[in-house]
């Protein structure tokens, strides 16, 4: 027996995938992808003209990671025509929608689309979270003179990006230093080998680093505090709207900030893609 | 104004703690401890004669590190009279009591003692964690006619003891291969750059390993999964009573297994009383 | 008693040495570098007319690394007027000379010029090799859609590079395969654990991996041994001309190759900077 | 055809060598091992009454590692009677005679025998270094009251063992030291991430740490420079006779000195016999 998925719209990451799902034997029906080169050469997969079509064969629908960047119409950057959140909610009634960053969980409850979104999956998280390291090192990389190996490393936040992070910061050769609030915490910074510094030991120790990575969603990189930072490191926030760095501040003060946000689909598609779809045959199991 | 603190009981570690209090310019009133010879040369260690005198000079007292482990007596491997816990928490009435393993809270509560376990402390036990870890490897040098390095080995369950434990046999060039239940652990074993093992695929992993390292609490390696063992493995099981391991089952089977607890205390004392100091020294500030 | 110092010509880390002698108390003559906007508001730096007055405030000249390249000019990128190399020598007749790649030693020394060598210097090479394993991993990040973490690398050759690029990519969790041909090599690269692969068993081996890096300045990655690749590996070749893969016959297989000479002075140019003076400095100790 | 080999002499690394041969189809000769337990139960093995049958078998004769400690018997602890050296080399006259530590070369050349000496090829040093350094780490942990993790360790020596020492240290956690001569060494030191202490340098450094290992066959430890050592400090002498360490100069201080030789005998004796399997091999391969 065949088997059988509907996917609409994504990034290059849903594109990978749909060559994965093809690979492992299933038939891909999909729409809001028409302007994928990769996927026109794919023989198993169909991209099908309307929206309703695509759904009709699967009671699954895999949707965009993010499902939406502004909350009207689906992230569909391979879409040749704009998808309506509306219009979709209405199509995929009585569906399951498995896709990211879902925040309009109400209205799906009202049409009776139950759904899974994989950012709030743990498995999911941590893997994101190896691409989302990586992407940081490799900025730092660009965005510096030195070498990372030997230079001063800040971590700010010691929670599943920061512990990545710090792994791999030290696995190159950097002088990793993570900075934390609670005291459980600078155990663990400990018990891993990094050279702790409480919250409240960060200001007397800020002017040292060569790099700083922020991954608190809280702005602490404010004000007088960022006097205190060489003139030319380099700062790499990785913290969502409106960021950990204030960066008016920043600015006013010469200071390099660079503001990364979504690194696993601009540095690693194929890797997250992988992700993805492990992710998604957990749910598959579990439905 | 000198700072002074009670000590009542404890091993080799409180010892230890007690050089380090004498150290950071504490005056410490002893009881229990009375067989130390480190202590006898100490100036500022004033060894009581009685329980009362010993706990009159100071509102914290400090006790084992477990309390007791038979609930009726103190534990005082240094004490020349044994401390009967009722008459214990008499004299100790309206005081504070910081010690490990406490399971006679409600008793406690009733003389109006209040009360720290040092064992419920989360920054405690990840600290003990780096000796427990380290104790592990020490056991499996030790057992083996084999380099660690190079070794196939299996550490069962990715909790605290589980991660350090990884890290540092990874460290030392082991193969390691971690087991664990759940999917968001699996992720983490991969984002750690060791080689997962769900818990349902353990069988048909189980014959490559050299050493096996326990560190869940319930008994997995039962039964004919010990048949699935190599003959010549070791097998170290950290879990607390009953362990993790059929012992009988594993005796009729020749394998070797070493069940290894309290390792903190037997392989780095100093270390551990380096983490006592620690926590007391935050809990001293936040009473 | 003030230090004096002349430098001629140089890319962008002889600028930044410039400052760094700078900041150490060295007044510093130049020529050759008259366009470089950062040494034009350095006080202690005189930039003088001719090549003569330069030349003539020390008896230590400092020249480009490398020093030409092409045998008549010397290598000046920020100079005004280009220098002839046989100008330079009749100019600094006498002097001691220190510089990279110095391919003249002939002529140097019938101008009685003493000369050292900086890339003959074991202590610059190793250090040069830190940053041209992490311009390597660099590049290795923006040309996959994966992350180097979880991919198998191959790194051909265990020399030098090969040794410090294999401990970087283990640490960010790549998985390693060094190749060698050497029985001593493949132990070290055991010792060091990470997979070895004898020459003999390379070719066996050769479609697993998702990234290659050779640093061996001999053709291996020939002809139909080329086929055994995967189609969307990418190959990075550190070795010099004529390089270590047959780059048209891997054009032919639409094989992504990647020819990455001198990264030091691209990625890190202010490392590379700090690893000259660090052996200028040992240099002028021993002079 | 079976193919057949004798081993006359050697320690529970020949022991468990002779296994491993076995089990790879080898018929197995041997004399001066009549009691080992382990090889009576061995059907492919046989015992030979005398030296003379034992070595009639086979062309090649491997012998103990080392050959003899006291140049006058062959190492043999497991053998029935002494075997005199002058005795052996009349009965193997115009053999192959592969062991180790060989330093009776100009006599067997005598008596036409050709001789490889296992400890003169790099291969098998190298991975000798793998159990020597985790035999290291072991008597560390079994004489430390701390935990390695954490601890300072100094390194001296820079060396094949001192670089695998290293790289395990600072695997489990230490904070790692090494001490060199040369300038390139240093240059490696940094690259590997590891703190460098310049030999000039090594007096003012000398009272942090509380671990010290010595590689270096040359008495540095010595007079004066002892009083610079922590009280509480372990010293781990590597070096063969006379060792790096005054001893009876640190013994008058109280310091703790431990001379570990032959580690991987002692061990890790089937790592070891596995090394010298391997090294057999390619010897084999080569005649």
């Amino acid at each position: 027996m065949e088997k059988s998925i509907t996917v609409v719209g994504g990034d290059l990451r849903i594109v990978k995938l749909i060559e994965m799902l093809n690979e492992d034997g299933y038939k891909v029906y999909t729409y809001a992808l028409e302007n994928s080169e990769e996927l026109l050469n794919l023989g198993a997969v169909e991209m099908c003209p309307t929206l309703e079509e695509a759904v009709s064969y699967s009671k699954v629908v895999v949707g965009p990671v993010p499902l939406s960047s502004d909350r009207k119409r689906l992230s569909a950057p391979f879409g040749r025509n704009n998808v309506n959140l509306d219009e979709f909610m209405e199509t995929i009634k009585g569906k399951y929608l498995i896709a990211g960053n879902i925040s309009i969980g109400d209205q799906l409850e009202k049409y009776d689309i139950k759904y899974i979104d994989l950012l709030k999956r743990e498995e999911f998280s941590v893997l994101n979270t190896i691409a989302t390291a990586e992407g940081t090192i490799q900025i730092a990389m660009e965005e510096t003179q030195r070498t990372v190996h030997g230079s001063n490393v800040l971590v700010m936040g010691f929670g599943r990006i920061g512990k990545v992070l710090a792994k791999m910061l030290d696995g190159i050769g950097a002088k990793v230093y993570c900075e934390a609030r609670k005291d459980e915490d600078i155990s663990w910074i400990k018990a891993y080998g990094y050279n702790p510094i409480h919250l409240n030991n960060l200001d007397e120790n800020l002017d040292k680093f060569d790099i700083i990575i922020n991954t608190i969603p809280f702005q602490l990189l404010v004000g007088e505090r960022l006097d205190l930072i060489k003139k030319d490191a380099v700062i790499i926030d990785l913290a969502s709207n409106p960021g950990g760095v204030d960066r008016k501040a920043a600015r006013d003060r010469d200071l390099k900030v660079i503001w990364a946000l979504s690194l696993p689909a601009k540095v690693a598609p194929l890797t997250s893609a992988e992700f993805i779809k492990e992710t998604l045959y957990h749910v598959l199991e579990e439905l």
